[in-house]
């Protein structure tokens, strides 16, 4: 066990795991800390955004919807993370059925190859933004009714609903994580998501920041190593919680981080107003004591230190 | 407008409807009803259990996974009945990939044809028993915790998100009844489903009850026509709430239920012990409440009376 802060972290070293979707921003900040810490890592993804990142992890490319490929993935793991996004927000809407057919589907797959090939636990990662709906109540506490306004909510919430199945008929163990918006190193602004990793890389290529809607749009955002120490903490969990909210418990307005980047990096950066997008719930925000609580969890990162942190991570990769 | 004991009915004469499973047991009740107070129904099915009972309806045969049959069969329809059940709470835990498929998917496929076609409104009717799970807090109320602990009850979860969704994006009205466990004329004993047409089959034949587990498993059970009157409400309700729990709000053991068929037939039927399945819960029963306050419904008929008409119904359709 080592110590940081004042959470106290179980040892990674040796855990053979999986960690699935390990190309995208959270999988691949994951699958670095474990391989740091000496776990034994597949790395399983259709694609890597940073491929050198994944240095010291076996690399598994394959499609989350070939089952075939993600059985081998997974077999012989005691822990699964799995982190897959095979839509976002927006194109779930646009195609509801494929999107239950990559993700929900897909994942009915997986349980069943971890339940045949002996996995112990699944770490899942659903959405904290998505899961609720427009919230009855702010900080939303991960009892507060469930009414998605995308279909991309409503498969993460079948997929919990789904995993509390598999534990309750065949013993497989589960942990869900519902993240709000995470932010840091190795995020991509690819579909529309990124919002934090967007105006950077506007802002330090010397380019206006593209803004949706009028910038009252309030998210928690929370810094992606408190993120990973919430899975790491979820692969060993013992207590009665199944489900958490991973946030700051902190809203922050869009205009907000503007405001934050132009102080970090000193100067006003200019802002491009565009329409809103339907999709958006105006307000999200996480009540996170249940993870204090119960997981042991809570965030070390303030919000400014971890822009900090993705700026200077974005002027050296750039520089590489 | 009619008044039932204190329900004041809404009139069907002219409604363009589509009732889609018609040949079950809810369906065929439904279907003779709106008939029978002139609606215009089109009655959508795989198979009819008792063709004669459709008398008035226009019988449209096809299976729900065909999406060019329902599309046509919900075309220029003002009000879709949706009550299929492609699996039982026991089968689809057995294939829940094809629980998913079978219902779920082909939910989506009915929601965009309805969508396409101008359909106003979808009344779903989803599942008492199997949405809670093992119930916090009984009788439950439409807010309680909903974790299934069968893919049945996800699958009918899932299409309940699904119509808040195609509500809130395109205006696709719709209401929920989660029904109790619906007993009464035109109920088969079939796939293990209808303990109380089971229980009369064995009776009114002289063979001993097959009961699963100790008898004491209890449930909320309803007369179908209070469920129909239900549907009818729920096709024209304009308060705010969507989804409504439809039950007794009374509990009976299997026990209970042995017991008053034998007051009922005026002799002691023999009961034939089983090993209890997995798939139960102990205990459910309803809150209905909510459906009384905003939907204006409150069930007419006692166990009893119910009870009394279903053996009426069994004796008269065996002379047949």
């Amino acid at each position: 066990m080592s110590t940081i802060g004042r959470t106290i972290m179980p040892s990674m070293a040796g855990l053979r795991c999986a960690v699935l979707g390990a190309g995208g921003f959270i999988g691949t900040n994951l699958c670095r800390a474990l391989a740091e810490q000496g776990a034994k890592v597949r790395a399983f993804g259709r694609r890597q955004s940073f491929p050198e990142a994944l240095h010291g992890c076996d690399w598994l490319p394959g499609d989350f919807t070939d089952s075939t490929s993600v059985a081998a993935a997974v077999s012989e793991c005691e822990v699964v993370f799995h982190l897959v996004n095979a839509t976002t927000p927006a194109s779930a809407n646009v195609d509801k059925l494929a999107d239950l057919n990559a993700n929900v589907a897909s994942t009915l797959r997986l349980l069943e190859a971890c339940r045949e090939t002996g996995v112990s636990r699944v770490v899942f990662v659903s959405s904290g933004g998505t899961v609720y709906g427009i919230p009855d109540l702010v900080p939303t506490p991960e009892t507060a009714r469930t009414n998605p306004i995308t279909a991309y909510g409503i498969s993460k919430l079948a997929i919990e609903k789904y995993l509390g199945l598999y534990e309750y008929l065949y013993g497989l163990q589960y942990r869900v994580l519902r993240v709000a918006n995470p932010f840091g190193p190795y995020q991509t602004a690819l579909k529309n998501q990124g919002v934090i990793a967007a105006f950077l890389r506007g802002a330090l290529s010397g380019k206006p920041i593209e803004m949706w809607g009028d910038g009252s749009v309030t998210r928690d955002y929370i810094y992606v190593d408190d993120v990973v120490e919430s899975l790491m903490l979820a692969a060993y969990h013992e207590g009665l919680g199944r489900i958490f909210n991973i946030g700051s418990g902190e809203g922050r307005t869009l205009n907000d981080i503007v405001g934050s980047i132009d102080r970090l990096l000193g100067e006003k950066i200019p802002v491009d107003h565009r329409p809103g997008r339907p999709v958006d719930v105006p307000v999200s925000i996480l009540d996170t004591s249940f993870a204090a609580s119960d997981l042991g969890w809570r965030p070390h990162t303030t919000f400014e230190a971890g822009l900090q942190a993705t700026i200077e991570w974005m002027r050296s990769s750039r520089s590489d």
